[in-house]
């Protein structure tokens, strides 16, 4: 009989994977003894991630939600376990160092006993503070390796992370599968070494099922001596979930290891629990194809959860190409050309942005990268013409050290545009907030709660926090998903209703837009029509996508009188989900604004007048 | 570097695993120069299986198509393979010798070169004769191992099953994979002993993706010596399908074996003409349950592709047991309840009837027998009460030889019955019929074909054959692909026409039902209304199902006024897809037929009337 493996059910993730939301905590309550009943699970993942504010935006509170979630899990010897992103904490930007400290407090007295932390870009500068402050606040430290598939991402890098890791005291390792890419052999090789030098440091291996690698990847690293394998349930397995419990227990116990047996009456009540759940709410937020794996995009690297975002990506762009090619009598491109242009310059892009882990959001970057440069050169221009401002920040070590060197094509962009590298430690970018928290909470008379948990969360995600205070948030939920909820149950004899119509009044001919139901006009709506036209130069849009004034509400728009110098920001032109920021090539004073926030432009279409 | 690892594309099979049809002859010859394009296929499954009897299905010449899509591959350097069921040749029942070797000879000429055969029952008296036909034929004999996963299919008992296949002369040998069921290690373990014995012999690994084992399954295998790795491709990969190419070929490459590198402007190639051939026609044929993946059937041993039937026959045979219950006043059950009895059930049953291999058809029949076992009990009846007759026949080894023993309990039942076990060579049972084919086509003045292949094409599928030549199947197919096109076209307001109306006339009140367009109205509907209720006893249904007079368009149904012997056939009940015949319990005269054929009857319903 071989060693024995420890399952973990990634509770969290399974949801996170599949769709925007987690269960609601009456949800979660009622899961969680039949969770235990199946009797197989030495740990649960149950918060981090998305799932703190993802209780806010349903206008529910995490803490109550986190403490209530784990308590069963202890009663019965279970450990919880959640994930971290480091400098990011639970959210996507970086996060002070006394609102890091005080969230490994905060979470363990809720009752969550692991911390799973990750650094998107493998930068342990930005892991290890975390390892002391987890530690101090008495929880595990589990430090991730996030898995990508690259030349320089080598089984010696990954082990070298890890020594370096455990070296700074990290309990646990984390072998961070997210996108399913890693290749077994190799993911045996890196469990294989950490063990030889660290036989008593356990090691958990978290994976995704969708190119299909995962059931091959967990035979090999229990092999190579793994403790503990992330495992995921129906009806959530596989596709971009994980690999099922059952398959997994099956093949280990198959080649030899001690595993635990499933009471599969338990199995059934939890499988059929999730459908509930899916049938309430959660479902009008999963997508089907969700559920489907994915193998088409591993020879670029990308994850296959964005084969979905890429294809539609694809089909926008392609129309604007053929439209590009059409106006000067070129062949046309077929989608299929496109991709595979598109993968070619994935290859050439990733190398030299410095072989960014390929995850969320540095995937998207490398892809919208990519795609712009085909665009480009499509249209005979050059390449790297758009960089949005995000992936600047990237480019510049602003989130963190890229493991590989940029291309000097690109650092002489830089440099041209004066653009300043940031070799520092970017936690030295982010002051202590927790005082100004406080104060904000003591001004609104608002509870700082058990054990600081209201200040940190609202330090956390401070947004969120106010939209949840303000029963805002629970609003917009519950109408979001009335909406859906209509979208479903829609009368197929709506789509007969006509949308437009042209009438003839007193011989002349009009064409109407019709609305149904009781519908805002927009404030905007006069003001646009008698904004005048102003004199001065044009600000075309330098590609084709969305046009915003702003990225979010934090800032303010710019309006015809403003007064611009060369280099201020005018607008955004989203596309691919990221925002280009359109800035001024001169001084002057903002005389119109030509397109309306929220529609498509094409490229070279006229934004904004400077006079 | 490890040794090579070769690929074949089972285009057959990719299809045939999704739904019913394979392409028409023209989209084969179209996709096939972009297959060899593709440069890493040393093999393609070109035919067999179904893929003859689909082309008759659609009113083209098997012989022509297979002469046209094995070609390319020919001309490239590409080994062609097809699969053959042994003792049942292309189709679902015996076949006599003389059409075995025709069928072999046939093949070769056609271009196919290597014959993949397996008996379902894993029995070697079916399979050791092909072995020489297919030699005397020129053919390569590939011996498949089906696999399953019992405490008697061990890597003993398949080591000893290989081992006595290439003591037959067996050239090859496959490891069918067919339910993806196989257990990774025990398949390296399989592999391996057939190595150290016979290092001469090439062996190839054939797996679904169903449960989720077979990427880690292809990994040990290869470890383990194996020479070629069938794959499939999108969008028809994993699911009830294949592992996708991409996936297993960077897993070897990671792992150190010697791949063939793909073109991916021909695997985008192939995979745009795969979509185009789907939107044509076979995707009316393909369900998109079967792209998923599927874990829950893994206890019970069951395929996952039964899946979806299997909720299906829950959901209608819970209704049933309810019905029941809420008669006597019983606590109903759940769909969870009644698969956990099923689950358990197919545990008990399936030793019992000497553990057949866990795929079409013996799946079913298992299944079958432990569903009818459990409705059984919860109407407080006994197991065993209602077993088929195509049951009945594997369990008296007229198939062949079952794996395990036959329980105590069945043995007797047999001989209380009057049932008499076979323990001769099946083959035995079907003597040569070439000559009587070979007259009624010299009758029908039909062509035997070049090198006889119609003769054989005859031979092997009759029915379909004749409706083949007479145009009915061509004809069939187009109104069914019409059909199904219209269905999925259906404008959502052909729901609102009312299937029936309350109609009052001169204040009486009329319930009619309304059918739209031409319909015809059944032949029977008068006769049925007139058909006189005859004297006499009962024959009750004793299960609930469809009724039905004949099994197939070769039986004569019963009518009132013939005369009966106990143990004559009266009707069947088709449940789950199994038709179970009813017999008579006496002699005597029907006197009345009083279900209609066609009609779902309720348990205890009377369906004849015997005086």
């Amino acid at each position: 009989m071989k060693k024995e493996i420890k399952f973990s059910l990634v509770f969290r993730d399974m949801w996170q994977s599949a769709g925007k939301y987690v269960p609601r905590v009456d949800q979660l309550v009622k899961v969680a003894p039949a969770i235990v009943e199946m009797g197989c699970f030495a740990r649960v993942e149950t918060n981090g991630g998305g799932f703190e504010q993802v209780n806010l935006l349903f206008g529910e509170n995490p803490n109550k939600a986190v403490r209530a979630w784990t308590k069963p899990f202890h009663e019965a010897g279970i450990q919880t376990h959640m994930l971290d992103r480091a400098l990011n904490g639970l959210r996507m930007s970086p996060v002070p160092a006394d609102v890091r400290k005080l969230f490994y407090k905060v979470k363990k007295v809720q009752g969550t006993d692991i911390t799973r932390t990750f650094c998107g870009l493998n930068d342990t500068r930005n892991i290890i503070p975390s390892i002391a402050y987890a530690k101090e606040a008495g929880m595990i430290s589990q430090c991730s390796l996030c898995i990508t598939h690259s030349p320089i991402h080598t089984v010696e890098y990954y082990t070298n992370m890890a020594l370096e890791l455990i070296k700074a005291g990290a309990d646990e390792i984390c072998i961070k599968d997210m996108a399913g890419i890693g290749r077994p052999v190799s993911l045996g090789k890196i469990v294989a070494n950490i063990k030889a030098a660290h036989p008593e440091i356990p090691i958990q291996y978290h994976s995704h099922a969708g190119p299909g690698f995962n059931m091959a990847s967990i035979l090999e690293v229990c092999e190579a001596g793994c403790d503990y394998i992330d495992v995921g349930m129906e009806p959530l397995s596989w596709g971009t979930g994980h690999a099922d419990l059952l398959s997994v227990q099956a093949m280990l116990k198959d080649a030899g290891f001690q595993v635990p047996e499933v009471n599969m009456e338990a199995y059934m009540k939890v499988r059929a629990l999730i459908q509930e759940f899916m049938d309430d709410f959660l479902g009008l937020y999963i997508s089907p194809k969700n559920r489907l794996m994915n193998s088409l995009l591993i020879g670029p690297g990308l994850p296959g959860g964005m084969m979905g975002s890429l294809m539609a990506d694809l089909e926008s762009n392609l129309e604007s190409i053929n439209k590009y090619k059409a106006k000067r009598n070129l062949p046309f491109m077929t989608q299929d050309q496109l991709l595979i242009k598109l993968f070619n310059e994935v290859a050439y892009v990733w190398p030299r942005v410095g072989y960014p882990p390929l995850v969320t959001p540095f995937s998207q970057y490398v892809k919208n990268l990519a795609m712009m440069n085909v665009i480009a050169m499509e249209k005979g221009k050059e390449r790297w013409g758009m960089i949005a401002d995000d992936i600047w920040d990237m480019l510049l070590g602003k989130a963190g050290k890229l493991p590989g060197t940029l291309a000097p094509e690109l650092i002489e962009k830089a440099e041209r545009e004066g653009r300043k590298f940031f070799t520092g430690n970017p936690q030295d970018n982010y002051p202590d907030a927790l005082d100004k928290y406080r104060k904000m909470m003591k001004e609104n008379k608002w509870d700082l709660g058990e054990d600081d948990e209201e200040l940190f969360e609202y330090a956390m995600h401070p947004a969120q926090y106010e939209a949840y205070k303000s029963g805002k948030a629970k609003e917009d939920f519950l109408a979001d998903v009335e909406k859906r909820k209509a979208e479903l149950n829609k009368s197929p004899l709506d789509d007969a209703k006509p949308k437009t119509l042209t009438v003839q009044v007193d011989g002349q001919a009009y064409r109407v837009t019709v609305a149904y139901g009781d519908i805002d006009l927009p404030a905007d709506a006069t003001a646009k029509v008698e904004a005048p036209v102003g004199e001065g130069q044009d600000v075309p849009a330098p590609l084709e996508g969305k046009f915003f004034l702003t990225k979010n509400a934090q800032e303010t728009p710019v309006k015809v009188g403003d007064k611009v110098k060369k280099g201020d920001l005018l607008c955004y032109i989203e596309a691919m989900k990221t925002y280009n920021a359109i800035r001024a090539d001169f001084d002057g004073t903002i005389t119109a604004i030509c397109a309306t926030p929220g529609d498509t432009v094409s490229e070279d279409d006229v934004l904004m007048k400077i006079g």
